[in-house]
């Protein structure tokens, strides 16, 4: 089997399967790069997992996801910051691990206002603040982090970071090299902004990671499981992707769904479909290599 | 029984209520105002309706609501067109039966993506042009049509008008009298633009109506159903509170809850609460009125 040479399979796409399985199917399904999550990473143990990694050939374009650092100082924040310290260098152990053209990304998920507080600037302040802490760790680890904005449904629970603008500005003060963004098109499709914005990401070379998954309602019970297969919602992917594409950014794509009945699915099947639904729906819009 | 001065019950909160019911519930907890809704305004037909408000002695603080507005040219759009203008009506004559102090408020939904579309800028023209086409209607009549953005979990299937700010650029072009907009803490409170654009709105004249409730997670299966009297989520009602106030907005206050246990709750609670958590959670942000 064949996919794309810039499609790359977010492993939360197949939330069940263990990483050796994971791996094993992305790369009989013909995938070059895979986008790899900590829990099934640190079950095998980071070492053997990056051995198992650099097996297969594949490139890593992210490792998610750090972050969930909103709450005031203390013991839990201390917590936080140290686990997302280890998330760097597990991105920058794998990256190395991959195949050429690896991108040693780690994406960030800023986290819900804390437990009881309903401030939410102070929240976003802490997120900041985590980042300027952490902005030096991943320099020295060469990794670059990759604020997430997270659809608005998210902002009380999961994300205080909503809008490519907002994550935008937080990377402003530091390097583009160690805090970017990342460009998930379920979570900023609405946004009026978006088109400008991705280009602002683009000019100030902060784009670390273009993810794509389709948005349709109604909304599942559990809204965090709404994503769906490219092509199968609403979301215009012409538009987002040529503005990416517009940028320069040339990194591999990842899709990540959250979809229970696609984690329930065959794996093979899920492998197939989500390089068959990005073949149709995101390939297209992609800028032709120039090969002179 | 009292109740603030300046709280208005918004009748989607008493959604089963007929409208006689609704209008004794709302005086016999004394409030001074109400919004009203179009359906059940209709089902007794409007002259009669407006009889019956005028006997109340309430003000009108809203006309609830049109829009749904977002199709190409053809048939439905003019019926939708028609039926915007009926509203408009509408709204005139029922603040005209209000006590003094009513507002010709007509409140408008957007709507979401025509069925089978994936053009948001498009749907978007739509809204802008529908909104130049009813302005000259509105203006005639002495009516606010009041562009409403909803939280962006709705923009594919209900509005496509998702933030404050993009409401303010649709109403930009209109005397602020004739096109205003409505702000909603739950659709808006996430946004980190907020703040200026509350400002924004009331630098400009243009916040037609304030209306709260809260916003809490997880959401229910209905997402349409998750608002929450003030004080029961995470929303900081002193803060947009503060901020409207700061502009000199001085019009009721409307409680607008969509919730299937608050609705299913006897009427004369919901009043009464309805009332508690305004007086707990709102009027200490208000500025107090000056009686030299």
């Amino acid at each position: 089997m064949t996919a794309h040479p810039r499609l790359s399979m977010n492993q939360a796409t197949l939330r069940y399967a263990p990483l050796d399985e994971a791996l094993r199917l992305v790369v009989a399904g013909g995938y070059e790069a895979i986008g790899l999550w900590r829990e099934p990473v640190l079950e095998v143990g980071l070492a053997e997992a990056a051995r198992r990694f650099a097996d297969t050939g594949l490139r890593l374009s992210t490792y998610c996801r750090g972050g969930f650092f909103t709450m005031p100082e203390g013991p839990a924040r201390r917590a936080s910051i140290d686990d997302n310290r280890r998330g760097i260098e597990e991105t920058a152990t794998l990256a190395a691990a991959g195949a050429q053209g690896s991108t040693p990304v780690f994406v960030l998920v800023a986290g819900g206002l804390p437990d009881g507080s309903n401030d939410l600037p102070g929240a976003r302040e802490n997120v900041a603040d985590a980042i300027a802490e952490l902005a030096s760790d991943a320099e020295a680890a060469g990794v670059t982090l990759a604020i997430e904005p997270l659809h608005p449904m998210y902002a009380s629970d999961r994300a205080v970071v909503s809008t490519l603008k907002q994550a935008l500005d937080l990377a402003e003060p530091f390097d583009p090299a160690v805090v970017g963004v990342t460009v998930d098109t379920f979570h900023i499709w609405w946004d009026p902004e978006v088109l400008p914005q991705i280009a602002r990401a683009g000019a100030s070379g902060r784009i670390a990671t273009y993810q794509v998954c389709d948005w349709k309602t109604p909304l599942p019970e559990d809204v965090l499981l709404g994503r769906h297969y490219p092509g199968d919602g609403v979301i215009d992917f012409d538009s987002l992707t040529h503005a990416v594409g517009q940028t320069g950014y040339d990194r591999d794509i990842e899709v990540e769904i959250f979809n229970q009945a696609i984690w329930d699915a065959p794996w093979p099947e899920v492998v197939a479909r989500t390089a068959a639904s990005f073949d149709a729906v995101v390939a297209p819009h992609l800028a032709t290599s120039v090969t002179a």
